[in-house]
This record gives structure tokens, sequence and C-alpha cells, in this order.
């Protein structure tokens, strides 16, 4: 894999993880309708990381708007969990935060 | 696209659409918190349908081992729909219904 | 579902079934190394297809977003195929055409 | 994330990446019509894989069925891969066989 997007794609790795994670934490909270932003959040921004790891890990055409998308969903989706005081949203918006920052290098 | 598959790849994607019209109106449900189970379903039930419309579409080398998974997946979730009473359920129990059975004949 | 979405949907679900018709009728050309460009272009094309799908009908946060995303994608994989005389890559090209356009509508 | 998916979750992310670095590779090798099995491959397996960790991940309902799927592409993936003298693909069915390996004890 190209060199240039390890440090990319170690982010998107553990922001997938994270939003996968906080998902299924949100889910199991006891009062759930306050996390359905979140549990939105969360499953958007996963997707669109598997979408980017995917694009750098096989050298895709648009690898640089691809990530462009995935640093914004996952400014937006850090700004949705920093809202809430579970541990497992605080994890998922530092992560966030992170792999957003790593997505907008790749993509300038 | 190999036409055997037509019937079945119509199917999925129904069943695609109403999971992920599930997964919404769950979310904006006023009861969230009894709809969880039912959100977890959705998604992956999405995520398998997406799957194998893509292994028909491109003539994968393990469609029909992707269409059982499907077909499994699909009947659970058909299950998990029936339980509730709202439309977006009923309606998301009998497209996944109707998925699994048509799975089931690609999966032999 | 969100009505909104409809033409935009249709567009998405055609463009992804040609571009995954188009990688496997490509991938048993005579000559391979020549769509070797469009077996990359059509794989991203019909991923960002399915991401823009699956938003559309979950009613995503950032449906708008993705649909710009998928348009530029659509447009640039419309491109490729039409390069090459093949039914499948000009079939491609013309639902890529049609999805970039509305896809672009919905991304305003 | 649960501790009991770590090792199966690590093989999966590793043959994410070995997958789909191989497709990348298989499409830039002077000849592409020998690899043009292999590429199929190396998609459908990536796909597969990239649902197992999203299952893992957000401990979806049918993790197990899952990574049975995977595992069972997987072993696949790694006998057309090993049939090719390319680094890629020797790396490849390497990832692969390991990650059959952990999916099965998934799986059971």
């Amino acid at each position: 894999m190209n060199q240039q997007y390890q440090d990319c794609l170690e982010a998107c790795k553990k922001c997938l993880e994270a939003c996968n994670h906080c998902f299924d934490a949100c889910l199991s909270e006891e009062d759930v309708k306050m996390m359905a932003d979140c549990i939105r959040s969360d499953r958007e921004c996963a997707d669109v990381c598997a979408l980017a790891i995917t694009a750098m890990q096989s050298n895709s055409p648009h690898v640089r708007e691809i990530c462009g998308l995935c640093a914004e969903i996952c400014e937006s989706c850090a700004d949705e969990c920093a809202k809430h005081d579970h541990d497992h949203c605080q994890q998922c918006a530092e992560a966030c935060r992170k792999c957003a920052e790593e997505c907008r290098k790749m993509a300038v």
C-alpha cells in the first residue's frame, strides 16, 4: 500500500471502530431516544470511513475527494458525540476529530 | 446482468430500501428504546442486502453463499420487525420475508 | 422514504447496476489490460452509489454532500467508460451521466 | 468493543488491506488478463471482510454467521492468490489464510 496514506488510514480505522462501538453502546443506553442523532451519525460516519479505507488501500481514482467528504462527516459526527457525557461518545468524538484532521490533509 | 438473478435482485433492492427506511423511522419513534433491536437488525440486514446486490450484479464467485447468508439474516430481521405494529416495521417484515424466500432459491 | 429522493435514487440504482455489470464484463474481455482503468472506476463508482442509496433511504445527515461526491465520481466514470466501444461500457457511461445529473440536483 | 473479537478483527483488517492492495497491484500488472479471477476474488473478499469488521465492532446480531461466510470466502481467495508468484498475491494468500482461520473460530 502507498506509504503516504498511512497516517490517514490509521486514523480512519480507529474512527470506524469508535463509531461502530458508539453505535452499539448508544443502542444499549438507558435513554436511547436521547442518542438517536448520535446513532444516525455513527452509522453514516462508519460507512464513509469504510469507503475511505478501501479507497486508500486500493489506490482509488478519487481518493482525495473521498477523504474530503470523510473529513466533513467526521467533523460533524465529532460535534454530535461531544454533546454526550458517555465514555463511548467522548472517545468517538476524539477519534472523529483526529480522523477529520488527517483526512483534510489527504484531501488537499 | 445475468437474467437468473432478476427476481432475487428485485427482492434484495426492496428489502434494502425497507430496512433503511425502517432504520430511519425507528429512530424517529416516540419510544426509541423499544426499537433498539429493530434498529440493529435493520442496519445488519441492509448491509448484507447491499453485499448480495453487488455480488449478483458483478457475478461474484460466491454469490450463492452470500445469498444464503442474506436469507438467514432477512428471516431474522423479519421476525424482529414483525413484533412491532408500526407500518414501517410491518412493511419491512414483509420485504424481508420475500427477500429471504428469493435468496434461499439462489443459495441452492 | 422521502419522496424528494425518488428520481435520484432511481438513477443511483441504475448506475450501481451498470457499474457492477461493466466491472464483470470488463474482466471477461479479451483485452483486460486495456480495461484496467475502467475496472477501477466501475468499482469506485459502484461503492459510492451504494453509499448514496443508503444515505437517501435512511435519511442520513449528510445526504447532500454524499450526493455531491457521487455526482463527481459518476461524471468521471462516465468519461472513462465512454472511451470504450463495448456495449457494457457505453451503457455504463450513459447510466453514470444520468446519475451525475440527478445527484447534482440533490447536492444543491 | 467486545474483547473476544480482537484476534479475528485484527486478521480481518489485515486481510481487507491485503485484498485491496492486491486488487490495485493486479490491475497494474503487465498481464492483467491472467489476474482477472484474482481481481474478482480480491474485491469480493475485501467486501465481506469489511462487513465482518463492522459486524464485530457493532456487535451485530449475526456476527457468527457473517464470520462463517467470511472464512469460506477468505479460504477461496487464498487459493486463487496462491496460484500467482507476485509478492502481492503471495502476501494476500497468507493474510486470507490467517483470516479464514480466525473467522472459523468465531463462527463456531
